[in-house]
Formats: structure tokens, sequence, C-alpha cells
């Protein structure tokens, strides 16, 4: 799929049927996670990645209501940010890093016939909280957003998000 | 050029040909920008575009020494958070969907052929300052990210960027 395609037609993708997403597949959603930009090539980030039924079922408990597609998805990745490798002098761009990454997820799985849609996590504390506690994550490990992944039930269409009111030319 | 190839092969490019961006051009990629996920929809972004020179050039004076290829990019689109359209029970969305948003410029850059470099902005306060201040921003319109563009003066190759030790399978 050509790239200005992927990123125009891809649509929130919570219905999945029942099938698998192969090892090579996955490994190339890591890659894309990981060709994005970071503050000063910091790479602040790790991911999990989670197939097994019972962990996505108790992820999708630790992540509120918008969480329930993780229960049909195939596997999901979490995105978390790794604050011993953030930029000291501004550690908060974890978050813009995290996000570049997961994007990257969101968009490369599209582009390989995946649905996906992307469940907030960071910055609702108790999501964070709950998710941190279900993996036992060391403190400088921080979720950030999960992504449910799996092969969608029917095809999306592309839709009409442009708006000019959004766009000032040379000043506000 | 392919969705993968784009995000797999995507640089930062500091360095442009003196070479200006058609319309047309730019009008995708603002497409682009506005085709990502926000959270629960808000679309919670502005979007600044900026080709006059002087103007570029305070840009550059304003988001410290790393902006500096503002000084010579055809073009720059500095993403805005609108915190008047951000989830209520959770604002702090805003600053991972200006960065989706970015990542999406910055790759429908690079399929269309032209270069770009993320230039960090938000949480580094006194950017943010400067460049509202720039623009004469209403408070609810926050600087999150400049993205410099323009075609770049040499090709780019694909490296190496997967590190097994980032991922984590079914546990941390």
């Amino acid at each position: 799929m050509e790239a200005l395609e992927a990123i125009f037609t891809r649509r929130s993708i919570r219905s999945y049927r029942d099938e698998a997403i192969a090892d090579e597949t996955m490994q190339l959603l890591l890659k894309a996670a990981m060709s994005g930009p970071s503050c000063v090539n910091a790479r602040d980030w790790s991911f999990i990645v989670v197939h097994d039924r019972e962990m996505l079922n108790k992820m999708a408990d630790a992540n509120g209501r918008p969480a329930e597609p993780l229960r049909s998805a195939a596997a999901a990745v979490m995105v978390c940010g790794d604050l011993n490798r953030s930029f000291p002098p501004a550690k908060d761009y974890w978050v813009i890093d995290g996000a570049i990454a997961a994007q990257n997820i969101v968009l490369a799985a599209h582009a390989l016939g995946l649905g996906s849609v992307w469940l907030g996590t960071w910055p609702q504390k108790e999501r964070v909280e709950a998710q941190a506690k279900l993996f036992g994550l060391p403190e400088s490990i921080v979720p950030h957003s999960v992504i449910a992944l799996g092969y969608p039930l029917k095809e999306s269409a592309e839709r009409d998000v442009f708006e000019s009111d959004r766009v000032h030319m040379e000043k506000w």
C-alpha cells in the first residue's frame, strides 16, 4: 500500500477476525515503531507484545471501557516510555517519542492489512498504574498507550478529514 | 512510495535545496496531519504554515539551537495543541494527538520526496513561550512541535534501528 493511502485510509478498527498475526508481521510492526524520530535520538521506549488471551483480557480490565476491543484482538503492543533513557533537560519528550512509535505501529499495521485501535493509557493515572501493576514494571518504565491489533472484520473507507479552519497561513 | 518503505527509510533531513513546495503538496501534508487518530476524536490541534523567510528565521530564534535548519527550509508547519478542544477529563492527551499529527506530516513529506526534521518545542517552556509570543497565540493554543520542510540536498538510506532488547514478549 502506498504511504499516503495508508495515512489517509487508516481508521480505528475495533472488531477482528479470529486470525493470528504471524511473527514476521509483528516484527515489522516493532521495526516500524523503532523507525520514528525521538528527542536527541534517545529512543526512550520499550514495547510489550501480548498474544495471551488471559493477559489481553487483564489489559482490557486495566485500561478502561474503550479497551474492550482487546478481548477479541489477536495481539496487543503496549508502548512504554523509558524514563532512564529520556532527555534529562526535558524528560517529558518521552510522551511525544512514545506517540511517534505508536503511530508508526498503527500505520504499518494498516499497510499490512491489519486493523488496530489506539487505546489511550497515559495521562490517565489510574490506567497507567493498573497496567504498571499488571506487568510488574520498574518505576522507570511508564505505560504510554496500548495498540490492539487484529485482522479487520470489514473494510474501512477513507473519510473527509480536512478542516480548512484549522490551517493558518503565515500567521495565527 | 510504499508505506513500510516510507516508515523504514525516513530520516531527519536538515539541509535543503532552494526549491519551493507546491501548494498542492502542502495540502497533502495537512490532510495527512488531520488523518491521524486523536483522543475521543477531539482533533485538538491547529497548524500554522510558514513560508516567509523572515518568519522562518524568527521561528528558528524562538526554538533553540536545533532549529537552525529552519533558516534554509522552504517552509515549516508549527503543530499546535488546541486546549479548548481537548478531552476534558484528561487534557494532556493533546500532547499525544499533536505528536500523531506531526508524525503523519513527516511520513507524508518523505513519501512525497520532501525532507523534514522534527524540532521539539513542548515541553521546553522557553520555546513554547517564545513561539506563542512570536505568533501572538491565544492562551488555548499551545505550540507543540515545528516541522521544517524542504527538498533534501542528498538521498538518505535506511539504517538498522531494530533493538531486540527493547521488546518484551508476553511479560516484562
